[in-house]
């Protein structure tokens, strides 16, 4: 089980939309260079720098440095934790509490997917 | 699905241990006083209504007040998409980012989880 500190760097390191969108584009390759991942977003260097400083901290990433280039690799397994945190609740919440509403919002969802 | 902005809220409302701990005792009971809720906190009134707001923000909680008392519940569904989101991402960077690195990885969490 992932230490409580470690779910909360998980957690508030997937709360923000570049963070998110980086790790996506990570997902696309096998790994990329800073200025490669920092090209689609209207951000500066150092604000992508920043970002991907929290992935680090939050285990989500590797970085290594070979010359002058830091090579950026999603690091495998790393949301597994917070994935088990969630499908834990989600679970429960949805089969315990409130059934019926519950019941009623799983239908509304699946009606609105299958538009 | 969920817009982005709700992502970022129902992500960084679950970064925090007490925020985590207060859902959970919500899912042990079909409502709860606000202090029912603080009481088994070392921390004021005031921080665990700041707490309240952060997850009623991000539409994990619903409050409703009957005279002086306000009744916290759960709200059921609330954590999907955010599970959704996770569990695209888990697999698939499991599946395919490093598969090797992955393969191995999954092995040693199998084998500590055993012991």
């Amino acid at each position: 089980m992932m230490e409580n500190s470690n779910l909360d760097r998980t957690f508030a390191a997937l709360g923000d939309p570049t963070r998110r969108a980086i790790l996506d584009r990570l997902a696309q390759r096998a790994g990329a260079t800073v200025s490669e991942l920092a090209e689609p977003f209207a951000i500066k260097l150092p604000a992508v720098m920043k970002h991907l400083g929290v992935l680090g901290e939050a285990g989500l990433i590797t970085r290594s440095k070979s010359g002058r280039v830091v090579t950026v690799r999603l690091r495998p397994g790393s949301l597994r934790d917070a994935l088990a945190w969630l499908q834990r609740r989600e679970l429960f919440w949805s089969t315990r509490v409130d059934k019926p509403t519950a019941y009623a919002e799983r239908k509304a969802t699946q009606a609105r997917a299958r538009k």
